[in-house]
Parts: C-alpha cells; structure tokens; sequence
C-alpha cells in the first residue's frame, strides 16, 4: 500500500465498531480521510481517532461520496440497504455481517487462509462470523499438510459476539447475582451471568441454530473445501470478548503431534500455548486484546484412527471481526 | 428397605458433604443413627439433620463403629486411608472419590445404569465422576437402542467440582472484576470469573487430563462396553454448580431422532428440554438444584453417517455426586 485511503465505518458506534477505530490506528492504516457512520440516534456523537475528535455522521445512500474503504459492521440489514450505495460511489466495502458471506459472487476472507480470493471481489469483501474465523486460522495449517474431512467443534462464546448491550448485561446480572437481586435479561435471552445456554439464533429443519450452519458453511467456502463435514455446537458462556473452541479434526492420513505442532508455531496468526507442566493452555483472558488466535491442548484423538483434538481461544471482537476485515483492508491495492 | 441404618458421613463438612445430608433427609433415608465424620480442625461444628443440630466427630480408624453405611466424599487420600476401617466396622462404604473406581473388585455404579453391579459389592462401592455420572444416565437409553461406539464431549464444568473453596472462590472473583480490583486465584490455578480454563487434573502421556480419562475409563466400566472409544475434552466455566456437556455419539446403527426422543424421554433420571421455538434447552441455572439430567438439542449429527449430537446439563453436587450415592445407599438391602 503506497498511498492513503478515504474510509467509512458504518456501525462506528457499536462494539465492532469501536475496535475497528482502535485497530486501524494501533496498525497505522494508512488512512486519509476517515468517516464515522451510524444510525440517526448516535450523530453528532464524537468519538477519537489518532487524539483527535471525529463526529458520526448518518449512515445514508449518499454518505459514501469519495470514500475508497467502507468497512460495515451495522448488522446485515443494513449492509443490505447502503452497501450497494457505497460499491457506487467507488468504494469498496469490506462487510462484517452476515448479508453477503454465502453468496458465490462474493469472496469471503481471512488473510491468513485465503487472501487470494480477495482478487475476485466486485465491489464487497465478507468477513466471516467470528468463531468460524478463529476455527479457519488454527485449521489451515493442519490442513496443508493433510486434508480435514471432519471437524467436530464445541463453541464457549463470549458475551461480544452479541454486542456492546450483551456485554454490559453480563457485568449488571454478575452484580444482580452477587446482591442477591432478581436477574434481568434484556440483550440476551436468557441469564448469562454464572450460566451458559445454547446459542439462540434461530434452529433449523436439521436441529442446528444458524450459528453453528456458519460453522459449516463458511469453513468450506473459506477453505475451498466443500467435502468437509463439520458437526457445531455453539453455547455461549459468561465471558466478555474472548471465544474458545474445543475441536476434533479428522484428516486423511494421520499427522503426528510434532508435525501439527511445528506448522502451528509457523503459522502466521497463530500463538501454541501447551505448557501440560504448568497446566497452561488457550483462556479468555490471555486471548482478551491480542490478533492472535490461542492454540493448545493439542493431542491424539483417541477415539478415531486420523484423528486430532486441540482447544483454541481468540479475541471475538479482534481477530473475530475488527482485526480480520482491517487485514483485509490492508491487502487491498 | 424395611429397617433404619446407622450412617455415617466421611467428609460432612464439604460440599458434597453438604449435599449428602440435605438428600438423605429430602428422600427419607430411613437413618436410625447419623454420624458427621471430618478432619480434626472441623471437629465440634454442628450440622444440621431434620431440624436437630449434629456434632461432628473426628474421621478416624474407630470411627465405624456400629455404622451400616459409610458414605465417603473427602478425597481419594482419606478413602484410602479410611475406607476399609469402615468396611472391618461391618459397614458398607460408598465412595466418592476416585480411590477404589478403576478397581475390577469395586463396583462403580449409577442406579440408572448399571444397578445390579452392587450385588458384587465386597464392602466397597464407587461413586462415578460427575461428569460421567451425568454423561451415562443420558447415553443408557441410546446405548440400549444401538450399542455406542464412540462419544466426543467437550464439558462446561462448573466452580463445584473442586469444591465450596473453588464456589467462593468464583463469587470472590467476580466482584473484584467487577470493580476493578486486582484478581487473586487460590482455590483454582487460573482466574475463573469471567473466564474459561481447561481443567488442571494432571496431564498424562498421551495428551489428556485425569479428569478426561475419568470419562474414557469410567464410562467404559459403568456400561459394561470396553470397546467404546472417547474423546473427551475438559473445561472448566464460570458457573457455581452445574455442569454441562456437549456430547456427540456414533451408533451401531443409525437411530432416528423420534427414537432417542422417545427413549429418552421415557428414561429414569432424564429431563427433555428441547424448545427450538422457544430457544429453551438445557441450561446450569434450570439444572441447579433438580435431580434430573437435562438433556437437549437433540440433532442427527450431520458429519457422520450413524452420529447423534446432544447438550446435557446436571447439578454436580446432585446427581454427578450426593444424590447417586444417596440412590446406591437406598439399593442396599
């Protein structure tokens, strides 16, 4: 990249948002011009960027006038409603939601997988779901050296992957609890503090919430590997903004634990944290604020001849969402 | 049962303990005597039985006199040590702790699975692990459908199972989170509020912790089916007192969703609670406290040809500990 770019973020506002601000400027994105967008209630609203105030402006059909970048991160519909707007006006939107990522037209992205599908964009670039991302980053590797042909993932997601009001909900009912008050649940279904539940996006014919099908849909689209069968479970956990994974792969042949380990300690976005002394291994907490995707427990499945467990744990709101679609922004010419 | 026992309680003042005498007077255990049996420094604390307050002795050699049941919960060290006092007392111990499970000698034993293993009983009889407790009172009613072969299960273990320290402990935690304070750990090795950690039993050869080849081996013996493989994963949650898993299991033959439906919902100890519509399905604070093992999101598993996927949840001091042995206790004659 030689020169600076105009660029919108459009849900400038919400949790995504806000890292999204923070992680162009922690990357020093080369950025021009940079416009704020959000819905009527949050204009005039200022947030900082580089030390200095911005004001939100309206997210319109005309608000994307001169900008090279949108990066969408304002629900799917509407990147529905002003994403063609902003392909227009000449920008190319780089899409947080789940509005475009299965559509065949349109490339869906993590650098470190499938960077070169950035090629083929038209105007808008998705950005997978955020468990699916995490999944993807620790699984390419593993996959180079022998094809997964199965995946069985059990999902333990934050709070974040709901939004700003979800996480707020989790420290107010944490308090509630330790007070001894009635628990109100409000962004969130049901109580989140001190509890966890199945993720309540809506189910399916086949018995799977639409969570756990981006699981399986995106992975093979990321990993231009259709055959893949994944099994999901996605539960989310009392937990800010860091999601975990526990997964079991099967691949064609059978890799050993030192081939695994050695293309993961290679892999570009990827940190091995398997201290079995200390008993140290992927948390919340470590993964909380870092790009990198938390990889350890990694072992024999002893229940299968090819197979390979591992526990993975990275930033839903980083490397999730805001992270990635920078890194895709960063690939662009 | 047609007389009253003599019992007593090795470890009456933890958490299981707790919950053994709530569940003994709950159900009705026709007690003639009750004996509190703990260390030195708990000696003189008075527990409450039926509304009369109860002295507790020390757990010593000369301590079974007289007792028909002995019901141990206070670590493997001090069944070891104590056990087979209470058994040359005349009593029959039931055992909580991982001491005597593995023993081909000593049955392990869940009533809803394989009661008639305490016939073989030599004085000795093993309380499962809570998270298999919970697991095989699900898996019994499809194991008799289409034998299981192999099971994949990532848990969401709760406070409880390292005990009342590790229940404070959460509590302590989350308030200093919650105000900003600096996070002390002591009870657990990791942070538990607000965060997620594989469990710390020990890390054996291949890869897995106790508390996973718990689930490999006890499962194995408690159905009676050694050739079932398990891939079980172990992670402990910020929740105070149930347990929850994610299981997926791989049949003989493929049975339909209609079939596990109805066997389990005919199955003892089984809770169905599966509300796609409603989004209701099993969860730690609907589990807190009940007897049953809920059981929910029921799906074929859609990577493999004869797989099944289902949530679970269960209170661990209950039904993954003081109610099975309470519930063995009432199957001796």
């Amino acid at each position: 990249m030689g020169r600076a770019f105009n660029v919108a973020v459009a849900g400038a506002t919400g949790a995504v948002g806000n890292e999204i601000l923070l992680t162009l400027e922690r990357r020093n994105f080369p950025v021009n011009e940079l416009r704020l967008l959000a819905s009527k209630r949050s204009v005039g609203k200022e947030l900082d960027f580089r030390g200095e105030p911005l004001c939100v402006q309206e997210l319109m059909h005309d608000a994307f006038d001169g900008i090279d970048i949108a990066l969408f991160s304002a629900g799917a519909d509407r990147s529905l409603e002003f994403a063609e707007a902003a392909v227009k006006a000449g920008a190319v939107v780089i899409d947080n939601s789940s509005a475009f990522r299965m559509d065949p037209d349109i490339p869906l992205v993590v650098p470190e997988v499938n960077p070169e599908d950035i090629k083929q964009h038209k105007g808008i670039i998705a950005n997978p779901n955020c468990t699916t991302i995490l999944m993807v980053v620790a699984l390419k590797p593993l996959h180079d050296i022998s094809p997964v042909k199965r995946i069985v993932v059990s999902t333990y997601q934050s709070a974040s992957g709901a939004g700003a009001r979800a996480m707020d909900e989790l420290r107010t009912q944490a308090s509630q609890v330790l007070e001894g008050k009635p628990v109100v649940a409000a962004a969130l279904p049901h109580q989140i503090a001190f509890n966890l539940f199945s993720h309540d996006s809506a189910i399916g014919e086949n018995g799977y919430c639409k969570e756990e099908m981006k699981m399986v849909d995106e992975t093979r689209k990321i990993m231009h590997a259709p055959e893949i069968r994944v099994c999901a479970t996605a539960i989310r956990v009392p937990v800010f903004r860091a999601h975990a994974e526990s997964i079991l792969i099967e691949q064609e042949r059978k890799i050993t634990i030192a081939e695994a380990l050695r293309a993961l300690e290679q892999a570009p976005g990827v940190r091995v944290i398997d201290d079995h002394v200390k008993s140290h291994f992927p948390m919340p907490i470590d993964a909380t604020g870092q790009d990198d995707v938390l990889v350890g427990r990694i072992r024999d499945d002893i229940s299968s001849e090819n197979g390979l467990a591992m526990f993975i744990c990275g930033d839903q709101l980083l490397k999730g969402a805001a992270l990635n679609a920078v890194q895709i922004a960063e690939l662009l010419d």
